[in-house]
Formats: C-alpha cells, sequence, structure tokens
C-alpha cells in the first residue's frame, strides 16, 4: 500500500490517512511530493495526476485499487482490515463518528481559512470572527459530547482511537497553533491526540521541513517558531 | 426510521438519502421542516434542533440512532442493509464510488454556489465563470470515467442505481437547471437520475411547493417556471 502525501507541515488532509495507517500499525510506503511555492504548481499537479485523477493529496494506492479523498480512504482501510475497530464498533457511536467524521469532511470553511494549518508556527490567541467563533463552538460541542457519550474506554473520541480522531486530527492542529481552547475537555483531547506516537513523529517531519508555501505562513506574531528554532539549534529529528 | 428534510425545490443535501431509500424500497417516513424565509431562520433552526445537534437537514432517526451528514446517512443505510448493494459490491468500483461521493461531499463550492438547486426554474446555457468550468468538467470526468470502467449493467454510474447516484443527484439538477451538458455520456447519466421514480416523485412534490427563499430564486431570465406554471394550471400532484 503507497499513500501519496504532500508536506507535513502543511498538508492537513494528508495528515489523516498517514495517522490512521501509522496509529493502527499498518504498513505502507509513503510517497511525498512537495507542493511547489503555491497550492496550485503546475509542476505539482502533474506529478500528483499519476496517482489520483482528483490531482489532490491524499491518494492511497493499494494494488490496483486507486482511493482519494481522506475520509474515502480511512473507509476504504476500514473495509479491508474488518479485523481492526477503525470505525467504532458500537453502532450508536459508530454513527456518531461518521456523522461528525462527514461533517468535518465538508464543514468548518471559516476556520480552515482563516487557521490554515501550518506546524511550525504557534500564535497568540485573537478573536478570529464570529464564523470561525461558531466552528469552534460546534467543534467542542462534538468534541464533549462524543467524550461524555462514548470516550469512557480511552482518551479519544470514542474511547480508543478511531477514524474519527484521525479526521479531526488536524483540528487540534490549528487549535494549537492558534491558541484555541474553547474548554477544558476539548484542551485534554487536543493533547491526547497529539501525544500520539504517530502524530509526534509526523510533526517533527514537519519542523524539520524546509518548504515554505508564502499563502499559509504566519502574517501576525507568533510565539513559537519550531522551524527556525529547529534550524538554529541543527536538531535532526 | 425518521428521515427529517427541508423543501423539496431547495434542499439539496436532503434530496439524496431520501432518493437512496425510495430507489432500494427502504420504507421511512418523511418529515419535512420547511425553511424559512431564509436558510439561517431562527425558528426553522429551533425547529431542527431537535433532531440533530448539526443544526441542518438531512438527518435519520434509527430508533435510538441519530445520524446526519447525508453521505453519513448513506453509509449508516449501507451497514444496516448488507443484504442490499448500497455500495457497489466489487471493491475497485466501492473505492471509486467512496471517493467520487467524498469528492462530491467536500467539493464543487463554485458550481454549488453559482448554481443553486432550485427544481422550479430552468435557465438557458450560460459561462458561468472559470471556477464553475473548473467543477463541471471534473464531474463531467468523474461520470466519464465511472461509466466507462463500471456502468457496464445499467444506465447509472456503477450499473445499478447505488449511494453514488444518490450523492450526485442533486448535481445532475443543478446541470439541468443551468443548462448544463458536458457531454452527451454526462447528459444521458442525468437522464437517467432524472428518470427514476424516486427522483420523479420528489420533483412533483418540489413544483407543489409555494415556499420562496430570495437568496436561490431566478435573477436573471429562465426558459421554464415551473412553479408558475403549476399554479396556473391547477395541476395538484
Ligand atoms: N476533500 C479532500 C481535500 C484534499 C485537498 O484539498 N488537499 C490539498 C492539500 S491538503 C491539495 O491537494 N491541494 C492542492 C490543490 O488543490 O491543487 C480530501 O479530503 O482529501
Ligand atoms: N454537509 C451537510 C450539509 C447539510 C446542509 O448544509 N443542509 C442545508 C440545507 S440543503 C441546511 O440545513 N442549511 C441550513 C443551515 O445551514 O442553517 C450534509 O451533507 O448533509
Amino acid at each position: 500500500m503507497k499513500l501519496v502525501i504532500a508536506n507535513k507541515n502543511h498538508s492537513s488532509w494528508s495528515l489523516r490517512p498517514w495517522l490512521l495507517l501509522t496509529e493502527f500499525g499498518i504498513p505502507f510506503e509513503e510517497v511525498l511530493i512537495p507542493f511547489g511555492q503555491t497550492f496550485d504548481d503546475p509542476d505539482w499537479k502533474r506529478a500528483i495526476a499519476a496517482f489520483t485523477p482528483a490531482g489532490k493529496v491524499p491518494a492511497l494506492i493499494d494494488g490496483e485499487i486507486r482511493v482519494w479523498e481522506s475520509l474515502a480512504i480511512l473507509d476504504h482501510v476500514a473495509d479491508t482490515r474488518p479485523d481492526l475497530a477503525i470505525w467504532p464498533r458500537d453502532p450508536a457511536a459508530k454513527a456518531m463518528a461518521r456523522s461528525i467524521s462527514a461533517e468535518m469532511h465538508a464543514g468548518f470553511q471559516a476556520l480552515r481559512s482563516a487557521c490554515p494549518m501550518n506546524l511550525a508556527w504557534v500564535h497568540p490567541p485573537r478573536d478570529r470572527g464570529p464564523k470561525v467563533a461558531a466552528d469552534v463552538a460546534r467543534i467542542a460541542a462534538i468534541w464533549n459530547e462524543a467524550r461524555a457519550r462514548f470516550g469512557a474506554g480511552g482518551p479519544f473520541l470514542f474511547g480508543a482511537f478511531s477514524a474519527a480522531d484521525a479526521m479531526f486530527a488536524p483540528v487540534t492542529a490549528r487549535f494549537t497553533g492558534y491558541g484555541i481552547r474553547p474548554d477544558d475537555v476539548s484542551g485534554a483531547y487536543c493533547e491526547a491526540v497529539q501525544a500520539t506516537k504517530g502524530y509526534v513523529s509526523w510533526r517533527m517531519a514537519a519542523f524539520a521541513e524546509p518548504w515554505i508555501i508564502a499563502e499559509d505562513e504566519a502574517d501576525e506574531p507568533v510565539i513559537t517558531d519550531h522551524r527556525s528554532f529547529l534550524s538554529r539549534s541543527r536538531v535532526s529529528p
């Protein structure tokens, strides 16, 4: 199985299936095609077209089968590995996991465009307007409901790590990166996702990436700049 | 099973699970809560909150289980009815069906906002700009690829009617409503979807609805106005 992704620092959608496969210990080959200077660089578009007709990352090549779109990749993996609880096994938990994953897949545009994922930066908290606030409130409500109803068996939305956590992992990165902590349950949940081995190793690799994408770089003060910290201290992860 | 939807004339997302359940002959109770004058009317929001924490339609109530988001509802129905080929059975076809359904669920924003679904109107063709053209081209490519690779057994994307057709049904309505016919394969596919019993009865009910939503009404010349035709001729479907 080959998973095609882009920059770990910038590609929030790529993180989802990568984290799922990693956390479930499913072996795969990583194919990282770095974006150009912009997200619509024609050379990048040409390179990616060899793997997916939609021309976006992530994409999964599983033998003869090609799957694209983060959510569809998670579902394909769940189909091919019925021995693993990729989705929660309890029908009510699974229905909620699917609903919130689809909600994430289609929604939260205001948060996504106001707070692009860029793991290199941590910004101080600030008011980002009513639409972002509404997205944050809905996400916090989702997390609180899942944790309260189904979270007893572990620190994740449905207890053990599942596809729903993979879907929301990039949002936890945005919350951390932009100083958003709606409540303690949400804060603890973000910490749990970011403490997984998979997330830690993705983030270390992201910090070490040299690539810059102008439209997603900080245009406001930051409190942490991991990229320049790493280059100053010559940590090689 | 209760399916909560809004105006048949306007609610493109509601059409998907309604059509799936109808085409597969799965019995359900329809709960139609008409939008107010706008999509964010507070009375509508309050009414819908009783059924779904996301505050949007469609939503499915299956005993104790609540599911929302069109794609998650289709998946829930597929889980509970493994006897039916809601997704195509062939793994490669299923992987493609899932990928394009997720692509539809998250994408094509330009087409969706330039061409809101409103079954009452048919507009003459006109150029709607490069982003809409790109969306139309990608959709036509998806339909052509599915029909060529997997469409042998019938007129739908994967031969027989499946969840993927339910996901794309509102796009066929937009294509028809705005005079978009990228090629013959796409045109024939739109006709096949719109000839299903489910689609025909949804459309007849839509034509008879009295509700107007200002932001989705035609602000340009139309060649057919089903709503005024029906009220003039007093057809009661
Ligand atoms: N809905 C898709 C979105 C994929 C997506 O937009 N990926 C971005 C990178 S994170 C991309 O490939 N952008 C390049 C482009 O749109 O040309 C998914 O879930 O996989
Ligand atoms: N991604 C959702 C979208 C649902 C959606 O946006 N529904 C519209 C009606 S077609 C709605 O409820 N709008 C009211 C609102 O957003 O307040 C799905 O697939 O079900």
